[in-house]
Parts: C-alpha cells; structure tokens; sequence
C-alpha cells in the first residue's frame, strides 16, 4: 500500500469502544458475552455487478454494511463489530469521506463498530464487508428449523428495490416520481435487526430476502426439508407498485431481490407473539403462507388457482437484475 | 449468482465440526470458549497486484489463507474458523477444486474450519479471507506493548520470497536453482500460529512480517512511543541468499515483505522462556536488537556504524515489490 493508500485508510480510523482493540493492529479484539455463540457473515460487492459506478458513495457505504448486518438480522444476533476490505481504482478523497459517513452512520446507529480492515489498489472498486454478531445458540433462527405447519411471515413491504432497479435499467418506462418513491428501499436498505432479535427464540428459521422472496423462502424449505404454500394476495406490496402492470408486480413481490426483509416460520400458537415483536421493532409483519410436508413452493392465486411452474423455477429472474 | 456459480460455492461447502453452524445458511455460529475474546482480521487479494495471474491455484488457497492466519499469529490468538469471499471472472472447475485443496488443507492443520462465504462473478479475480480467533485478552500481543530496553527478536529466517519475487519479476539475473530455494516461501508460507500462542502472556509486542521487517518494526515502535536499535549482522538469512550482492541481501532482510515470520518484543529477563516457546513451538527465534526510549529506527553495521537514512524511509522498497 502506498502512502497515498495509508492516507486514505486513515477515512476508516474512527474510535472504536473502550474494551476493543481496532484498526492499526494485526487483528480486531472484541469481547463476546458470556454464554453467547459468534456469528458471523461476508459479502464482497463489486462495481458493475452489485451497483453502478455512479452511485451515491454515502449510500454504497450505508448498503455494503447493510447487506451484511441483514444476514445478522435473519440468525437473530446482536451486532459486536465489524471489519471492510477496500479495493480502489484511485484514492478520491471526497468520495471516500462521503462512503465513510454512510458506512458509519449505519454502524454506529447499530452499535456495530468498525474494528479494522484492509485497503488496496485495484483496478475495479471491490469492497469486502464483514460483520461479527453475538447470539444464544438455542435462540437462533438458522434455515433448517422450519417445521411442516409453521406460518410464514414477512416483514415490511416487499417489491420497492426492484421496480428501482428496472426503472434505472430503462427496462420499464420512464416514471421519475415512481423511481423517487421506490429508489430509497433499493439504495438505503434498512437491515431488520431489531426484529431479528425479538423474534430470536420465538420464531423457527428466518432468511433475509436479498434473491427474492420465492428462491430464499426456498432456501430455508430445502435446508429444513419440508415445502410451502404462499398466498399472493396476503403478499405486502411497497406503495410504489401501485397501478404497475401484474407482470411486474408479480415480479417485484415474489422474484425482486435487494429487499432486505426477513422471511421467517413460527407455529401457528405463536401469532400474538409474532405481532408483538413486530410491534416493539417498530416493523410490520404479515402473515403470508404456511409450512407443509409436501416438498415444493406453491403459490396460490387470488382466482384460487396456483402460479404455473416456471422453466427452470424462478432463477431465469435473476439475470434480469444481475444478481 | 447463477446456478455455475452456486455449484462452484459448493467446494467450498465441507463439513464444520459439531457445534458450529457453517456455508449455507445467513451467518456463520461458532463458539467462542469462556473468557476469550474475539480476534479477528481480514485480507483483500487481487490479482496482477497480490498475485500473478498463472500462480499455482492450490499455493494461491494456502496463501490467501495464510497470510490471515499470519495476523492471528501475531495477537497470539488461537483460531476459530473462517470466512472466504470470492469474485471470479469465470467458473473454472479444476482450478477451484486445486485452489479449495490448498485452504483447506492448511485450514485444517491449523484447526480453522471453513465456515462461510460469498461467491460472485467479478471481472477480475478477488479474494477476501477473514479469520476468526481466541485470545485471553490479558495475554494479547498488541503492536503498542514495546517497552524501552525489551529484546526485539524475529522467528524464522528472513528475505527468501522477497528474492523469489525479484527473481520471478527479472529484476535480478536468472538463477532457477535459487528460485526453487527461495520460492517456496512466498508461495507456501508458513503462520508462526504455534510460536504465537507460546509468546502470549510472555512477550509483549509481535507484529508478522508482511511489508518488510524495518516497516513492520516500525509499526510497532510507533504504536508504543519507542525507537529501536537493530543489529544487521544479527538478522537471520534464509539460506537461499547465500552470496547474493550485498545490496539485494540488505533490501531482502530489512525491506523485504511476504515473509509472514513473527517480529516481537519481550523484557530480557525472559531471554529463556523465549527460547523455551521458540522450542516448544519448532521455531527459530533470534535476537536482533534493543527497543529503546529515543525514537527512530537505527541500524547497526556490522563495521559498528549506523545504516545511512534513506529518502523516505524505506517506503521507496515497496514499490518495487509492488506490496
């Protein structure tokens, strides 16, 4: 790393809480409760791929850490810290400030300090996102813990980041006021970690929706062996959808990715439970489907019928939004 | 991810051991023992700038594992289990199989299962390793813990993979039976894990030896308000620099990176515990210098006078080895 780069890090150095050790040292040092378990997540976004070299750099420092506080969110775990791996074409100082206050911001708004990381030149923007969570392991929500006859919750309002994204693309018809109304949920995600954590130990398996509602429900009926029946009506639609097309609604609800909403099972006697936690999040959960023995995901239509099976399932969506 | 790539993910989907949750689900879930705190750390590799493009994939896996173990080593912390982003222009199968057969050998002779990651396709080809350990914090080995008067020594021996880079860049004349001596270091290094454990609670500052060991010296002499003496002569050399230019000699001990040997400080009234943790450990330790009050970094010559200042320090080294 040149000096220039050392420079650049110094945008990463803020403080961290007394009883760490962060940034400067071979490693991070965290304390994790007593009793508690470490989880912990990855995600690497590259430039192209994961958002457009135009973006607003505060938000691309607010939603490289959001992506991965979400996957927090969906095990139920209480932040501890975190670590970034910076690849950059050149050192832009405005541009990187400006990455650092949203990356910061989001930290420090969920108690998740930034403890150190690694910054390097490299021909393409690479950023690499690390996040530390502390949980008690008879309390998490992992995949593989549905159970045939569980409810099927979701959490906010689903559909908003894609129809952003597609409006962008110019693969749908210009709508500035829509594009206004729907970009926040696709540039800003919000990750759900305050419910993750009231439904740790009450809910059954959870997921965060990053590939779209069909395949990650999928994710958790393949890892706990059982299939789904979801009800497309009982789907909750972000108010940017309202008077779209059914085929680009239906696309945005069960296919759109970027969501960052928890999909989670819970026997059907914890329901009051449910809207409680919801309630002290502070988010709103909706009751959309339920767990059956039967393999496969079923979506019943509101005419009563089912959704036909797609070629090759849902997955032809998503090269449609680059995921 | 496409569905290439979701079958590319799955060499790297081993079994974890009991009692840890691992690939496949939103987060990682190890435990962490009583009393321990978290120490974590995490390395960014691109190719053409970390790595050339035609390495041998299997020694790529060990290194970018290595070079994250490395910075364990340093804290003296004990592994837990790691993390492996990786953003690959193509899905190329034997490749992945051999560079999978490189981390997880070295993983799992240093008990630090693969737990989870994040495959992508990315124009260049990037790798993120995170790995996580356990340190009793009172036992930890922070750069800031120099003292005046403590002992500087260094494990190992010193400047085989700077000149196995400089020989594979043409920089020096073609020697190719001193490129199979000196390349195995900067393809296969070894984390001085063993001897870092046995130094926690006994020395006080370590730092691995990554950008050189007057820079990384000087990491540690900086962090603790120190200066130091050091003496050439008594720098340990890897056989592979036997009668090379002195120039190229002195560049590879005091300048040259990559080599991942443990730097450390300790009182010397410990000189035989030293010694007995270098035993224990199999590891050569040496002792090179003297941390002292007065601030900078002097080097002794072997005809008793002080290496000349350079412009800048030794920062204009970096660049020729690219770091």
């Amino acid at each position: 790393m040149t000096a220039e780069f050392d420079l650049i890090a110094r945008h990463f150095s803020r403080p961290v809480p007394a009883g760490m050790l962060g940034a400067g040292d071979d490693c991070a040092l965290m304390p994790v409760p007593p009793g508690r378990q470490l989880a912990a997540s990855t995600d690497m976004l590259l430039c192209g791929r994961h958002f457009f070299p135009d973006v607003d750099p505060a938000a691309l420092g607010h939603k490289a850490l959001a992506v991965n506080l979400s996957d927090l969110a969906a095990m139920g775990a209480q932040p501890l810290g975190c670590l970034l791996g910076l690849a950059l074409p050149r050192a832009d100082d405005a541009w990187l400030a400006a990455f650092a206050d949203g990356f910061y911001a989001l930290a420090e708004r969920h108690g998740c300090p930034l403890a150190g990381g690694d910054t390097t030149r490299g021909k393409e923007l690479a950023i690499s996102v690390t996040v530390f969570g502390a949980i008690d392991p008879d309390r998490a929500l992992p995949r593989s813990a549905a159970q045939a006859g569980d409810d099927i919750w979701v959490s906010g309002e689903l559909g908003a980041a894609d129809l952003a994204l597609r409006l962008m693309q110019g693969s749908l018809p210009a709508d500035p006021a829509r594009l206004a109304l729907a970009r926040v949920a696709l540039e800003w995600p919000a990750p759900q970690l305050a419910l993750g954590r009231e439904l740790a130990g009450i809910a059954h398996a959870a997921i965060d929706i990053s590939d779209g509602l069909m395949q990650d429900l999928g994710h958790i009926l393949a890892a706990s062996g059982c299939g789904a029946e979801l009800r497309y009506a009982s789907v909750p639609a972000h108010e940017s959808l309202q008077g779209v097309p059914e085929p680009v609604r239906r696309q945005a609800l069960l296919a759109g990715g970027d969501a960052y909403q928890l999909c989670f099972t819970a026997a059907p006697a914890r329901r009051a439970r449910i809207e409680q936690a919801g309630a002290r999040a502070g988010a709103r959960v909706t009751l959309i489907g339920t767990v059956q023995a039967e393999p496969g995901l079923r979506v019943r239509l509101p005419d009563g019928g089912l959704l036909p099976p797609m070629p090759g399932g849902f997955d032809h969506f998503r090269d449609a939004h680059g995921a």
